[in-house]
Formats: structure tokens, sequence, C-alpha cells
């Protein structure tokens, strides 16, 4: 360098643009290709996501096969083919070969790739480790044969470079396959495509995946479901949490010249009456040009756009997975291991962060061969894909650990921290915009709104789990004082009864009144004719009881099922069923039958007993009728039947004692 | 659109490219702007690091002012002001309004910042929050004014958008302004500001920072160093971990024709013959030009490079801290915390990655007011910017997490998680390019190499911590046993005396030969004449000893230091002085004192002393001499000269035994 030249002029001279295809081939890590492992789970990941995203703009059940092919000592040859639209021979360099392009990062709604990087990231690495070019096959319904292009990224510029052009004659009528050798690593286990499959199948029900391992290994995930879920609909921003800056941009880039109209068009959950009332709070008149806005005029929009009522945002931009599938997906991953506990799914409504609308869904399962010595296991998805790296960065991770755990019956170290015991936990978190800690889209980042609904929504599953986990140990408790007053008291009689020499007394009265429960027992059985759900229910209390017995399943299974006992009434769109037993005195029994016919998809947890005519603290084995249902019968009703009835001999006022002692153990309910 | 497109030309339509700076305004979360407090945080230390690496570069002091004031609600006017070499006019829209533009990122050396994305993406949040433009002031030397630029980013171009200019008559000869209205949060404690310039100043002791804080209280951190580290060099990558496609880039990029020249010249650490080596090895000739290189040979020159033997990468591209900094920071932030131990430092000699020099730095601190029942506290740098964020999601942490730190004297769940304790440790991963996990530069990513130098570092200081605290142990083990003899053999001497009818016999010998400890208490105290610093050693050995006393402290104070007792010999290079303290008889005392002038900057941590001629087993409050040290009498004089000297009556047998004994308790190491 010239001494001439200042030291403010040198280190000027140095200034230069960086390509962002050069920056991301330097930090590589940042896109999820730290090591071969990842960079082979971030490729398929990659793909399959386009894929997924592919096929349901185009409402096409998926087809996708993921090939992974041995070449050499640390290099693989990773395939992933779909059955989707194709892409246009014209947009295929770009698609692949060029960082930050793409369809979806403009529009406002759910999809899984949204950063316009993903499988371009993929390509990059692939000529960063082995300098091949990525060969993209693809073919649209309109053409006769399929383009076979091979490409290779131009970092300094971020520009496709292609290699090399062909046709080809392809049995697909449409779809694309993109091939790419990279130095990569196949392992099975945890964060593996076999693991990233299975957690995809969970959620989307309707795809078949076909994975092909190195070792020639075919495992297919069958679809369990052959309805494609809707596009999501692409919606304005909600001005809730909406930043000025955007704010300005979006009255710049309005499609009407009327402010008036701009609120109403371009954002969304903004009424006419609405509207007004916002132009009237910021003091802006009727007639002003939403172009015409600067500087305190757009804040005193924004402050008012914040302040006037807004209807909710809509959900019609997302995508839920919805409590019927989160069980089902759950039953699909825990095979073998047949938890004694499902909590009902949650599935909180939609809200909005920083404009753009969001929900979490949440689902919990407890027990069986769950282990019970170790953390619970976490099950993270974003926009339906699963999460398999960077839990401790995620937020939904901080969500759970923030959460005290003891409270609704788990191990947990001081309050804080991930719990322990036979628990899964699955979290969706579904959004027009997931706010991802990096590029690699492994973690969604902190968010005090998003961290609110998270909580509510584990709060919600953990409550259930709470409730589970005091019902076992009440019943649990229960057991072992029968067990306890069987074997004691009648030892206890017989010499009492020879010390004064008189008859041994039927002690089947005190020992009622002492158990005092309403034990309710079900079972779900496989037998040749079908399938048969039967639920007993024991009065160990020591007065007569007039109780209802409530079923709930899924509606799709409400006309195949049969009823031993003809229902008082059914109500076919809730998916419900109810029974009144009438009488039923003291040690007496009595139960209902629900049978379905062969074949049909039908568990255990499908199916939700309740009783009501006892309280939750009588009441074992079943749930008492969740508050917002409607009892058949009115309580008067079943006070003046149950009048009726002749109580035990000699019960009279132990009950009132037993009813007030076991009231105030009831668990508290943590929201007010 | 029109029903005569197909589904591929209507997906076609939608493609577009996204531009850097829309990309990070969506996903600002990813650049560390997730919520008010991390966005402050985020501008301010864009700003400083910025300021740093320009001070550096001019290798000036650096003196750099942050001012945070409040603007209404929500919002913070934010200004970092440097004495740096200011920037030229023309480059101001380009460094501070553009993402992905910068003078570092292309440069192959250690610097805060690498990314060019830091400041700009601050802009950028301004920007979007406040809709209010940067206000950038710069004077460089050569120039009579300063340049003041307001400025925005359009983020569909991602190019400045200059709103004014104008010039000003500064009072400062050089340096730079840049002062930005953003929505953020003020707030001390964890991950304020406050916080990251107190750990910015204990890595960077050259620099002065002064904080003005929103109520106005002003704080400065006065530089405890006045000398520049040196501007780290530009290296060539190092093939060790080079990969492909980043060697074809190499080659192509290549500054000489010849391909045996261009590993020389374009690459580190390959020597004329390794060149030649690799050259056969890849089956080329001499005679191969690098821009010729494709395909295979590509792939064999670069398999012959990481087979050949290449000289290991230089220090010269990195800015270690270094041990006696690592202590001071230490001490700095550890303020009135007082710990009982300073590990020394570890600075672990510099590796490859990838072609990019790296080194780790540990510092570990034990006891004194630190709490004893929470997690230890882990301070993360990387090259020398404090990490505040993102602690679960850093290879640090983890590195951290996965020692068992129960064999180091440390709780410990099950040997695995972050370890509690009184306990504060200090890592610092320098490189050319730190894998950060996102453009936030928060954490480090996972590398198999960095791991294993986190590791070895963290095992180098666990070591020293062992020791530590199995010496505590045994003292205070000794010293309980020593209570007891003390009580109870003269009561046992007593009663059995009087029972015999004889005299009560002196227990001197009896309990010296119980302890069998040479004990060194070591103290230093301000007085009025200056700091004095006394060892005081006792034999409580059942013979008489020849013992040498050691003492360590920095160079800087040796010309400093004044001796009550003449040593035998003083090293200033290496800061050592050491004495013989010839025939110390069982039970006799002596003791060595070094006093220091009124002013000196000196601790009882700076001074470490060390016993030679005593084995460790019998040596309390003091350490052995370090394995590499010269021990000034050879063992044969010692027990030449302990020979001539009277044993204890009656130990003579027993000591053998008791050597035996000890000797088997002593720690193992855990590297072979």
């Amino acid at each position: 360098m010239p001494p001439s030249k200042t030291l403010a002029q040198q280190l000027a001279a140095k200034q230069r643009e960086i390509s962002v295809a050069e920056f991301f081939e330097r930090n590589r890590q940042i896109l999820g290709f730290d090591n071969p492992l990842r960079a082979l789970l971030t490729t398929v990941k990659e793909g399959v996501d386009n894929s997924l995203d592919a096929c349901e703009e185009a409402q096409q059940l998926p087809d996708i096969l993921v090939e992974v092919t041995k070449e050499g000592v640390d290099r693989l040859r990773v395939a992933v083919e779909d059955n989707g639209p194709g892409i246009l021979k014209r947009e295929i360099p770009n698609v692949f070969g060029r960082l930050l392009y793409g369809s979806r990062f403009h529009a406002n709604r759910q999809s899984r790739g949204q950063q316009g990087i993903g499988i371009s990231a993929a390509v990059l690495y692939a000529g960063l480790t082995t300098a091949r070019p990525a060969k993209v096959t693809s073919k649209v319904e309109e053409e006769e044969a399929a383009h076979v292009v091979e490409l290779l990224i131009d970092t300094q510029k971020n520009l496709p470079k292609v290699v090399s052009e062909d046709l080809l004659l392809w049995d697909r009528p449409h779809g694309t396959r993109i091939e790419l050798l990279l130095k990569a690593k196949y392992q099975r286990g945890r964060q593996s495509p076999f693991d990233y499959l299975k957690g995809t199948a969970i959620v989307n029900p309707h795809a078949r995946f076909t994975l092909v391992e190195p070792d020639g290994t075919r495992i297919t995930y069958e679809r369990a479901s052959t309805e494609v879920p809707p596009v999501p609909k692409e919606v304005a921003p909600h001005p809730y949490g909406l930043e000025l800056g955007e704010l300005a941009y979006r009255l710049k880039a309005a499609t009407r010249p009327l402010l008036l109209e701009c609120l109403q068009k371009d954002l969304a959950g903004v009424s006419p009456r609405a509207a007004r009332e916002v132009l009237s709070k910021a003091g802006l008149s009727s007639t002003t040009r939403a172009a015409d806005l600067h500087g305190e005029d757009l804040e005193k929009l924004l402050t008012a756009l914040h302040s006037v009522a807004l209807v909710a945002p809509s959900a019609e931009s997302l995508s839920a997975i919805g409590p019927m599938l989160i069980k089902r997906g759950l039953r699909n991953v825990l095979g073998d291991v047949r938890p004694e506990f499902y909590a009902p799914p949650v599935s909180r409504p939609p809200k909005v962060r920083g404009g753009f609308p969001f929900l979490v869904e949440v689902g919990l399962v407890y027990g069986g061969a769950l282990p019970a010595d170790q953390p619970v296991q976490l099950l993270r998805f974003a926009n339906r894909v699963p999460l398999l790296f960077q839990q401790g960065a995620c937020a939904i991770t901080t969500a759970v650990q923030n959460l005290d755990w003891r409270r609704y019956g788990l191990d947990q170290k001081g309050g804080q921290g991930m719990p322990g015991g036979p628990c899964l936990i699955l979290v969706h978190v579904a959004s027009t915009k997931i706010p991802f800690t990096s590029e690699a889209k492994e973690a969604v980042a902190e968010d005090p709104e998003l961290d609110k609904e998270l909580t509510l929504a584990l709060q919600a599953a953990a409550r259930h789990l709470r409730t589970h986990i005091s019902r076992r140990t009440r019943r649990e408790f229960a057991s072992e004082k029968f067990a306890i007053i069987l074997k004691i008291l009648p030892k206890l009689a017989e010499k009492t009864s020879a010390l004064v020499h008189k008859p041994v007394p039927d002690l089947t009265p005190v020992i009622t009144r002492i158990m005092d429960v309403v034990s309710v027992d079900t079972t779900v059985a496989s037998e040749a004719g079908g399938i048969r759900a039967r639920t007993e229910v024991t009065n160990y209390t020591p007065r007569a009881r007039v109780l209802e017995v409530f079923v709930e399943m899924p509606c799709e299974l409400v006309p195949k099922a049969k009823y031993a006992q003809t229902p008082e009434g059914t109500d076919a769109e809730l998916g419900r069923a109810w029974w009144t037993l009438e009488k039923l005195p003291p040690s007496g029994k009595a139960s209902i039958e629900v049978s379905f016919p062969k074949g049909t998809e039908v568990e255990a947890s499908d199916l939700s007993w309740y009783i009501a005519g006892v309280d939750e603290a009588h009441l074992l084995g079943a749930e008492p009728l969740p508050g917002d249902w409607d009892v058949r019968l009115p309580r008067a009703v079943i006070e003046a039947a149950e009048a009726g009835l002749e109580p035990l001999p000699g019960t009279e006022e132990a009950e009132v004692d037993y009813d007030a002692a076991e009231g105030s153990a009831r668990v508290e309910d943590d929201e007010s």
C-alpha cells in the first residue's frame, strides 16, 4: 500500500460487499451444517419441507421418497423426490442455486419453508464439501418430458451456475427430484432422517414417506388419512404488535389510495367502524391519503391502532394439527409404550405477535412403559415440522422448564428445569412467521406473547395430568385402604365376638362406609366379533345412588357404535351418549357396553367415560362430568329420586364428616 | 390470475428475490433484537465492538463513550462514540446502511466484527421500530471538520438511503459517533449494557469505557493497562479441516501460477519440503498450474494435504488474553467476593478447524463469598467479547456440562449438567472465525475440534481445583485430628499416669509423630509502610528437615519486592525467589517475609508459595514445587544434610508406615 494513504483511506479501501452465499459458506453452522450428521438431516429436512409445501399448494396427497446411498468414506448421495406440481425450467436455477429466493417469504400464511434459503443451502454445502453440482429433475404436467438441470452456486455472486441441461422421459406425470453428493454421515437414532420422517409423519398423516437407507433398508410410513389439509389462506398483517417501520411500509405498498380503506383492506381485523375510530383517535381526517402519512402522524396512527378494539386474528392462515390428530400421532409414535393416560390435547385460539397470527397446541401422555427415572421427553414442532436440534435454545423448552411441574405431579428440582417422570409432551407452534433463532430453523426464539400462550397451553395439559395423577393416587390409596380393611376388620370382629361370646356380625355396611366411593372400571377388548368397550360401576358408598354415565368418542366412531344398553340419548355431532343408572344400592354393580365392528380403529383412549351424580371426591376410575357439559338430570331430580331410597343402616351421620374431610383435600386450580 | 395459467406457472410467478435486509427485518430475532432489553444490549454491543476493532487497527488506546437516554414511554436514544481513526465520508452510508458490507469478513485474522452485519442491523431495527434515521458523525485526522450523515436502510434493496448530510466542527481529532432512536428498555443487572461493559473491560484492560445511564448516572471503567494489544496478523488458511470447495476457491484466487508455490504462499503451514511431498502423494507434477486443477485431482490434493505433516498453525492471527490478564480480569469482576483459590489460568496452544486457527483459555476461581448452593457461574467470551445471551445453546456451556465435575470436587447430578458450588469459570475462545450459532453472535456452535480443546482446557483448570479442594480437605482433616489429639492425649496421659503413680510424660514427640506434616501459613497484610507478605513454616514431622521455600510473582512485581531474609537466589524473568531453611527441628518454626512499597497493586493471589524437601502428602497450606521447576538442592544433598540431624527419639520405625499409608491416598491424575 503506498505510504501516502492515510489510515482512514487504507481502512476504506478494504471495505467491500459480502455476498449472502459467501457469508453462509463461511458460516454454514448457522444453516445447520455444523457436522456430517447434522448436514445430512438438514439436507433431508429442507428437501422434504419443500416437497410437502409444493404438494400442499397443489392440493396433492404427498408421496415422498428419500434415498440415501453411501459413496466413498465420508460422502453420501441424498435424493428427495416428490409428486408435487413440478417447477418450470426457467425457475429451477434460481430456486435451487440462489440463497434468499422464493415464493413464500412475502406470503403471509403458514408454510414450512418461509425464508428462501433452505434447499439452496444444501446445494451450497454440497458444493463446498464435494465440489459436485446438484442434479435437479422436474416435470410439470403440461410438458411431455422432464428437465434435468445440474447446477452449482457461484458464492461470490449468489447466483446459480448451470453446469448441464438435459431432457428425460420420466414415468411421473409431475414432480421434482433433487440429488446431492455431500460430506455427511448416516446413523439411525436421535436426530436421524429416520427420526425426522417419523416425527414428520406424526403431524402430516396425509403424506406417505419412503426412506431408503444406505444399507438398502426400505422403510415406508403409510398415510393415515387421505384428507389433504386445506392451503392456509394468505391474510393481511394484523395491527397488534405491528411496528412503525412495518406500518409505514404497508401503507406505502397499499392497494387503495385512501387511508380509511387501507386500514380495512391492507390490515386484518379492522372493521369499517374501527377504521373510523382509529382515524378519529389519531386526529386524522377520513380523506387522508395513505401515501401522505409521515413522522408523527404515522406514530399517532399506530398508537390509535393499538388502542382500539379490533377483530381477533383469523385462524384461516394457520393450519393447526387439531386434538384428534395429535392424539393419533402420539399413539403412532408411542407404539408399544401403551401409556396409561392421554391428556385431552390442548389447541389454543390464535393470537398475534408482531402482526403475525400464531397458535399453540400441546399433547401430553403419561405412564405405561415411558421411563420414570428420566427427564420428560419433549417433541417440538413448528408449522408441522419436527425440530430435532437446539432444544436448549428453544422457547418451547424454556416454557416447559419454567413451569413448576411439582404442582402437577412430576419431579422437578427446585420447580425449575426439565421435569422428570414417565411423561411425553408434544408442543406445536403454528404461525405465518415462526421466529426461529437462526436460519437452520431448529429452535424458536423467546417472545413474551408466544411464551404466554405456550405457558397457558402447557398449564391446561398439566392440569389434566394432575387430575389423573391425584385420581390414581387416591385410587391406589383407596385400594390399599380396602385391602387393609378386608384383612383386619374380619379378624378384629372374630376376636371380639369370641371374647363376648356373640356371633360374628355382617361387616359389609361398615366396610362400605369406610370406603365411601363409586368405583368405575373401564376396559376395551378385541374380540372375534369386533371391539368391545365396557365400563363397570360399583357403588361402594353407604347409600343408594342415582348415577348418570356419559361416553364421548370421536364423531367418526358414532355411526359404528352399538350399545348393549339403549342409551337415554345420543349426540352424534359431539360424539356423546348417556345412560341413567337408577337406584344403584350400596355394593351394587352395573355396567354399560359399547361395541364396534371388526376393523374399526378404536382404542381405550378414544373413549372418555364420565360419571355424574357423585362428586369428584367420591369417584374413582372415571372423570366427573366436565363443567361445561349439560348434566342431563338436574341435581333436584337426583336428590328427589335418591330421597326415596333407603340408606344403609347406621351410616347417616358419618357421611357428613367424610364429605368434609375429603372435600378439603381436593386439588386447587391454579388459574383464577 | 387468468385461469389459463397452469399451477406450475402460477407458482413460478410468485418466485422472487428476497433482499437480505428484508429477510432480517422479518427475522430480527436472529440478529439479537427479539425484545426491547435485548435490542438495547445488541445495539450497544455492536457499536462498542466496532469501536474497539477500529481503535485496535489504528493502534489507539480506546476511549469509548456509551450514552443511553430515555425518550417517551418505550424508546431509548443510544449513542456510541469512539476515538478511532474515523470513516471516510463516502464509506459512511455503506458501513452503517447496508447489511453484509465490511472490511473484516475477508481478512483471515481475529476481530470482533467479522460479518459485516452488526451495526447496520441496529440501524435496521431503529428504522423498523421508530422510523427514525441513524445519525453518524465521523472525523478523519486529515480533514478539518467532521461529517454528519443521517441515513436509513432501504430494506427492499439493502442499500443506504441518506436523509441529510452536514459538516460539524468537532473537538475530537478523529473518531466516530453513532446515534440511534429505538424501541428498547434499560434495566441494570444481568444482560444489561452495564454488565456487558463490565465483561468487556475484563478482557480489554487497555480500553476506557464510560457509560451514561438514562437516569444520568455516569460509570467509568478505567483502563488497567496502557498497552494496546498488537493487531492480529492476517494469515492464509491452514489446510487442516479445509473443505474441497474452499480449496478450489483458494487455488482459483491464488497469487502465483504454479501449484507448488501456491501451496506454500496461499496456505499456511506448508513448507517447501511438505509442498513437494503433497504433490508427490497426490500424483501431481511440480509444473502443475493451480488454475488447471479440477475434479479428482483436486480431491487427491486435499487428501494429500491432510495426510502430510504440516507446521502447526501460528498464533499470530490470534489475540489471546493471557494468564496474567485473565487473573487480573477475574479479580476485577469478583470485587468483594475474595475467592480462596485462583486456579492458574489455562491458555491452550492454537489449533485449526476448517482452516481457521483458534485457541481456548480458561480461568477458574473457587470459594470465598461465591454462593455454594447455586450452579457454577460461567463467563463466556469470544474474541474478547462477552457473550450474555443463549448460554444454553453454546458449545462452551455444553463442554462445561459434559465434564464430570464430581471427579474434581464439585456437585453435579449424575456427572452431567451444570455443576454446583462456589465456583466461577471464565472461558475465552479466540479465532479468525468463530462459528457462531446465529448472526446475533451470542453462542458458539458445537464443533468436535473446538469441543476437544474446550474439554482439555477445562480439565486442566479442574485438576488445579481438585488439588486445591483435596488439599483443603486434608488440611481440615489434619486440624481436626490435631484438635482431638491435643484434647484427648493429655487427659489420657494424666489418668494413666495417676493410675500407675508416675509423673505425666512430655507428649510433644507423640503429638508430632501423629501429625506428621510440615504446615505453611501465608498472609498478606497492608501496613503503614506498604504491603507485607509472610509465610510461616512449622515442622510438625518427627524429624528435622531441610526445606526449600520458593515464591513466584508477576514479573512486574520483582523489582519492587524487598526481602526480610536475603534469598538464596532470584530469577527476575520468571518472577521467582527462593530460600533454604536448614535444620528445621521437629516443632520448629521459620518464616520468610516479602514486602512491597505502598501503592503497589498486589494481592495474596499474586504470590504463589511452594515448598520442596517434603512430599505432598506431608505438606499442608502450600503447594509442592511444580514438576517442571528445578529443585535447587538435589535430593541427595538434602538427604545427606538430613542424615546429620538427630531424629526425634522413638519415631524411627513409625515413619515408614505413615509414608506408605498417606502416599496411597494421593489423588490420581486423569490424563495419561
